[in-house]
């Protein structure tokens, strides 16, 4: 307990510094990322015994090198970069690092990015717009088949009254592999996304419910023994997160008002759940999810989906989006080829760019304003 | 666009595999920390090219080699620690990393800790357990004083009903510095400390506002231009915070109903706010505060601190937390030996250990049984 990390060496400089001093040299701590008006960024990264800094951002194609300073601070300053935001890591000496100096991180199970939030001009379908904002909380509920006390994170609407007469629809919103609860928050940015479309009267004020999609690791992140296989997340979601969704808030439960979305592996739980139960969802959006031809002919063949002609009269939207340079792209495809041999009605949107979270919130955006009208 | 990032090559393993053999890859994956049954913990980190990796621990007196392995896995299995939540991080060649296998992150705007949760046989004090659980949730408050769209962190109680006739205590809690609006949420576990304090009756149901109170920094983490002295964060806490709370929440809005507490710059920060304004709180509760005799004699003789007879007249509680490690130590003592002096009444709690989120939840889990009571 005697150690002295870096934060109580700050700290002592606090009390023995005068204090404007203390506060003066706090301003002047390394900043990064520093997002010139122009649209140009500059990362900084300090480490005085490295012999190699590089940038690994989601805007480029390639990993940039950094330079480094007389104080062994590596820098670079990018070219100007169109608004978004975008993952992006240091790799000091071949090991890839989050930016210390950066408040926004990306949650996963896996690797940690930093994220860069570039605004422009006008402001981004994600922007923090001084319109009502939804609340997003943290929830736990009990899971008696994992035996795990596991975490939601849920968007209520701006406006949004519990014990009130009012009742909503409620989107399930799955997040990719090793991604956890939390990223569909913090690099979805769902709240304000939705914040932003309501407000222009341009998507239905709706409940989004975003759970932690991984069984095989309980809440603390360590792998759960009771689960052997964690392919699909539909019985939990169904069996039990569903069922504290609607004993703890005012939600409309027929399948008119219930829809169910998710990214990469979280697309394909989707696909499952929501063909797999017509009955329970009439809203099924899968964001570049990760099938090919030969889970889904399974799939249909096996009745993990239901029978065409049964998702023809249940559903009202089979969504699909994809990046075109998406490395699932010919899955997509495929997908899509097979939905027209069977004559399953879906809508589709293919936008440029890869398999990203720049591209989720973009399908996220879409499909809000689809669903439940 | 095109770039393959690690998650890529992932999600391409599991469309090249099986789907069971890419779920067992994935489960065979690393996993850091873990915690053994004895209390003994491994961690790993995979860094096949560096010289040298250390585990920096908190629970550790000194930094700890870790050993490489064929995979260019590091690794080390500490002796059995006591059950707690610890911060920690890895030095790869001098530089400080986070543990990108865990998704456990300590939220700080100049370092990023991962954390390690050891639990006993006993719940601990921050353990979550099945008993009713409140809600975090995060806000968003206009600031007209910062030009700024802020968050706030807040626990609501379970059972709290916001459109209800009861009207709940208010406690508004200051992280550290360098901290965010998160930290009392992510490594204070604020929710869980409550939910078992309530549970036991032991705690009054209270609202929980934990505000983001470095105004210096724009709650994208960029500097505010509009901030040119960050020293104190009152005026934003009573002109901003609070009236934004008092119109959005069912609270008791009197003094005897409102209290403040903060950890470090928090605490001194708590000390301004709380002893500056006697009539808005009664309880004021300070964790290791980032006080001296100076500060201390200056803020009385000024006039920032309320008079003794004004305070011992209004206060109903105020309380002292320190570790005696802690390098703020001899501040402590004098701050106290100040209060004796002026015959302003206090208590006080002494811990082990020194400047720690360790000794934040021991000192919240105490103040929250004395306050509104």
């Amino acid at each position: 307990m005697k150690k002295i990390t870096h934060i109580l060496a700050f700290l002592s400089l606090l009390l023995t510094l005068p204090v404007d001093q203390a506060y003066a040299q706090r301003r002047e701590a390394i900043v990064s990322p520093q997002v010139h008006p122009n649209g140009q960024v500059t990362f900084r990264f300090q480490a005085p015994q490295a012999t190699q800094v590089e940038l690994s951002a989601q805007f480029l194609k390639e990993k940039a090198p950094m330079t480094k300073d007389e104080d062994g601070v590596w820098s670079i300053t990018t070219q100007a970069v169109d608004p978004d935001l975008y993952p992006y890591f240091f790799i000091v000496d071949g090991t890839s690092v989050t930016d210390p100096n950066n408040v926004l991180i990306f949650p996963n199970e896996r690797f940690k990015n930093s994220l860069v939030d570039i605004q422009g001009e006008k402001p981004l379908l994600y922007s923090v717009t001084d319109v009502p904002h939804g609340k997003i909380a943290y929830r736990y509920y009990t899971s008696s088949a994992l035996n795990d006390i596991r975490p939601l994170v849920i968007y209520t609407p701006p406006g949004y009254d519990p014990q009130g007469s009012k009742k909503y629809p409620v989107l399930y919103l799955i997040h990719g592999a090793t991604d956890t609860h939390e990223t569909w928050f913090k690099v979805g940015h769902v709240n304000f996304i939705l914040d932003n479309l309501i407000a222009a009267g341009k998507a239905e004020p709706m409940i989004i419910v975003m759970p932690y999609a991984n069984p095989g690791l309980t809440s603390a992140g360590k792998p759960n023994p009771t689960i052997t296989n964690n392919r699909d997340y539909t019985d939990e979601l169904i069996k039990e997160v569903i069922p504290y969704v609607e004993q703890n808030y005012p939600v409309k439960s027929d399948a008119a008002n219930r829809a169910v979305a998710g990214f990469s592996r979280g697309g394909y739980q989707t696909l499952h759940a929501g063909l797999g139960n017509p009955d329970l969802f009439n809203y099924v959006c899968a964001f570049a999810p990760a099938v090919n031809e030969q889970r889904v002919e399974e799939s249909f063949s096996k009745g993990i989906y239901a029978a065409p002609e049964v998702l023809n009269q249940n559903l009202k939207l089979l969504w699909l989006g994809y990046g075109i340079e998406d490395f699932l792209y010919q899955g997509a495809l495929d997908f899509a080829k097979k939905l027209d041999e069977l004559q399953v009605p879906y809508e589709k949107m293919y936008t440029p760019g890869g398999h990203t979270w720049m591209n989720c919130r973009i399908y996220l955006h879409e499909i809000a304003q689809k669903i439940f009208k």
